[in-house]
């Protein structure tokens, strides 16, 4: 067994101290597993008195709280409260209004509640009893077995503790939970099992892709075995079965519960009401509330389980009426009619004058065949340092800016700016951003400019050095493209008013002996990071790149010349 | 892999969607897994944007709501969302007074939110940007791996959001956002590993008994592997390495964060959170805030995280400022200084009257001194046909009996109700409360009669009968105890006012012809009831019980006259 606990045998009371102190609303009664509301003898209103075995945490005591349960009682895990714990209880929180107990089917929990009632009421105490039976899996069976109270409980908890605090007397709360509980249908679906602590071992086991309908909470198994189904598939099933029987009407509304048994994700939670709300929706019923969490576990029993409420008017307002406990949601339920926004449009790039030909286009297409040409060098080198998907990245990259060759400006600003986009929405991973920030800086920096000189580039070969640093956060000397850029743009500086294809072939040589020097340089940031020292030796594949397209500027200026 | 979904492709969006189906306050922005708040840009106020790869719901979407974030962005499981997603959600989030971006610190995140900001900042939108490493696993490591950002950044989301919700600039919201990064401190251990949907397979494997110290949220192992320690002893290493980083005082105000990473269960993660209390508390920290819940998870694994935040006045406002969204608790997160109280006085027996002795406890003794006999016999018919507990119940409610002997009363409705009460405390079960409700019921039908007669006997006798029937749900012919005792008041009930050894053999009789019956009824009710026709020609071993103290009675009694 494997838990973070220190004693099984101390496990539920540690657990339940941990919820007490985080919430000075609670007491812990002391010497049992009983947490009851501060002062709820002095309310002068009904109480309203939920437990069972532990195991199923949050419930109950989670649900405690102002508008909702006065206490809760706990046994050991899935074991029944005693008699005298739950007469303990009753008395801890009866103000002399009287205490309504809401009991999930169970024998042992029906047993020791039910003669604690009696007990209470041979003590003067008004005391009547719910019994909760909301579970639907066995009610195509023989009726000996009966139904077992699930986590659709929890509503009722709800329903009663609104009624009490809207100062509902105790026939009254009671009826409302009565109510409640004869429109309460509930079916689960367990994935996985779950260990008792004192136990040490899973209570069954289930196969790769097996799954277990109609399960109880105390780590019993289900009444069927079949394989994973699609969230929608499960969904089917477990609505189905609610609808099967005559407590939830074909028609009309109802509420939602949608329950994590213990260990599913928060994500498939999730997704599993999205489709349980569109499978009802489908059908007809009015969903008017819908929530989806984690009510009442089976342990960390991965699974779901789904519970429909028909409501009314008189239960609506008490299902809505204000909570505060830890457990129980914050949010209201009410189901979103409008869930889809649309998205603010994009960044719109129109032709913003004519489309890109003559000498920048045989610059950037060089520069880009080159980047594509060198894909397996780049991949070679990166896979001794990186994750080896440069070349990959910068091949997808060059292809997608051919590809928009027709809808490129002739303007140098607008064109890098415009690269910069596609870039950005071609290649992902680190390589993408960095060179979109690189094109976009540099498209900043000759803005107007429609015919830049060797002194603009150098401000704009600069510009989207320090952008790549400012977004990286890595500096030239810690083995990045940057040990290429630096003494490129610094180069491209030194050359001044030179003409271009002087300026541009001094930059890249610079930017080859900078690639060169990375060889020799320790990891500190970037693709090799992780690597250690066995990157010594090695050029740096990001710089080295950087080398690769200013040699092929270079060159294209040369000839276009 | 064992999941609830329906295409590991679209898992996030549906998932998301049924998140902002359950939430009216919520939007999802089309094309995107991007949730806003309804109306975010209308509102005029800082909007506060997270977001980072999914599967670690309920962050980043369960975090917007009012008070808290304006919008989150989601990736794919595990990986960071497009610049252009990111651009978007900037774009559907601001009102005009500027996006403050809270980004976890991951490479990926980094240059993505980054670009995007840029982007932003391109347009005109004010855009600042807090990165939260609050992980401290890697603390003792050479820097070049960085801190990453992991459960903590809640806690700077809740903080960032009342700095917005309040009014306060763009300017000032980052510097609290960043006050709360700069004092935040994060540590988690695993149980278990998760597996990635589109992945398919679990991300890393672990013994029986090991755990991974200090894990991200990516499914990535830890730095150390260890095996599992108590959940005290796992507190102790999760919160030194929180205070060995020099972000948290070693004394002044903290609150904390139990965050459960998926998986485990609630008791587990309330359990931790109580010994993370104590070790705080017994080490001078004075925590202020403390929450324990599902807050930023690694889809279903097993472990959990603390955070410590380092919190003055000001940030401490900014934590109490309401909130309301799906994830965040409902509490305010105060310390419980009285946790515990005092249980009310239990059910106290005075000696009222003599000591029992003479007629009556010849007679009791020989009934328990029978049902003590009766063990081996009661439990190999129970291994038949029910669970093979009955003998050992009997016998030890019996012993429980016979060693309060000194504190029993005489008069006969007092001794009815001292000894329900001792059975009730020792025998447990189904037969305890069964037995102890019938005893109660006897007991409240001889009231104030010191000397019963054979037909207070007889009402006693039926009134106990109906008090099993009422508890129990079941009724003569359901194959049960009350298949000897409903023939065996009816006889004691016919036998009028004979002298009460005749009408105790007479009721004993009944009792025997009645047991003898059972073994033709099937089982409806109680111990048999999941035992189907294999108890056919045995005997209700409940109902043999009934017979055999009833037949001890009548025999002492008549030794006795």
């Amino acid at each position: 067994m494997k838990k973070l606990i220190n004693d099984p045998r101390n496990a539920v009371v540690e657990s339940l101290t941990g919820l007490v102190r985080m919430n000075p609303g609670l007491r812990l009664l002391e010497g049992s597993r009983t947490v009851v509301e501060d002062r709820a003898s002095e309310r002068g209103r009904v109480a309203v008195l939920s437990g069972g075995g532990a195991g199923h945490e949050p419930a109950h005591a989670g649900f405690v709280g102002a508008g909702m349960l006065t206490g809760a009682v706990s046994g050991e895990v899935f074991t029944s409260p005693s008699v005298d714990d739950i007469l303990a209880g009753i008395r801890a929180v009866d103000s002399g209004a009287g205490v309504l107990l809401i009991v999930k089917s169970y024998t042992g929990d029906r047993l020791n509640f039910g003669l604690a009632a009696e007990l209470a009421r041979a003590d003067g105490i008004d005391v009547r009893m719910v019994v909760v039976a909301d579970d639907v899996a066995l009610a195509g069976s023989s009726d000996h077995a009966g139904h077992r109270g699930i986590a659709g409980t929890v509503l009722v908890h709800k329903i009663a503790g609104a009624a009490a605090a809207a100062g509902q007397d105790l026939d009254a709360a009671a009826r409302a939970a009565q109510s409640a509980a004869d429109s309460l249908a509930t079916m689960g679906v367990a994935l996985g099992s779950c260990t008792v602590p004192a136990a040490g071992s899973p209570s069954f086991e289930l196969g790769e892709d097996e799954v277990e309908w109609g399960l109880g909470i105390h780590g019993e198994q289900g009444v069927q075995r079949s394989a994973l189904a699609s969230a929608r598939g499960t969904v089917d099933r477990l609505l189905s079965a609610c609808l099967a029987v005559d407590r939830i009407p074909d028609a009309g509304r109802v509420a939602l519960l949608v329950n994590n048994l213990g260990g599913s994700s928060v994500m498939e939670v999730s997704l599993v009401a999205d489709a349980a709300l569109t499978w009802l929706q489908e059908r007809g019923l009015d969903v008017v509330r819908a929530w989806s969490g984690t009510f009442l576990t089976a342990m960390e029993m991965e699974g779901v389980s789904v519970s429909l409420l028909a409501v009314d008017d008189g239960l609506l307002d008490l299902l809505d009426a204000p909570a505060q406990t830890s457990a129980w949601p914050a949010l209201s339920g009410r189901v979103n009619t409008e869930p889809f926004l649309a998205a603010p449009p994009a960044e719109a790039f129109g032709l913003e004058g004519p489309a890109l030909a003559g000498r920048w286009w045989t610059v950037l297409e060089a520069v880009l065949r080159a980047l594509q040409d060198a894909e397996p060098e780049l991949t070679a080198m990166d896979q001794q340092v990186g994750d080896g998907d440069l070349g990959h990245s910068l091949d997808r990259g060059a292809r997608a800016v051919l590809q928009e060759q027709v809808s490129l400006p002739c303007r140098p600003d607008l064109l890098l700016r415009r690269v910069s986009a596609v870039v950005r929405k071609s290649i992902g991973g680190t390589s993408g951003p960095l060179y979109a920030v690189f094109l976009l800086k540099a498209s900043e920096a000759l803005t107007g400019i429609d015919r830049p000189a060797s002194a603009d580039w150098a401000r704009a070969l600069a510009a989207g050095q320090h952008g790549i640093q400012d977004l990286g956060g890595a500096c030239p000397g810690d083995r990045t493209m940057l040990d290429a850029l630096a003494p490129a743009a610094e180069a491209l500086a030194g050359a001044g008013s030179a003409p271009l294809p002087v300026a541009l072939r001094a930059a890249a040589d610079a930017a080859r002996t900078g690639a060169e020097a990375t060889a020799d340089m320790a990891p500190r940031r970037g693709r090799s990071s992780y690597a250690g020292d066995r990157v010594k030796g090695h050029l740096d594949p990001g710089a080295w790149a950087v080398y690769l397209w200013l040699d092929a500027a270079a060159r294209a200026v040369e000839c276009s010349d």
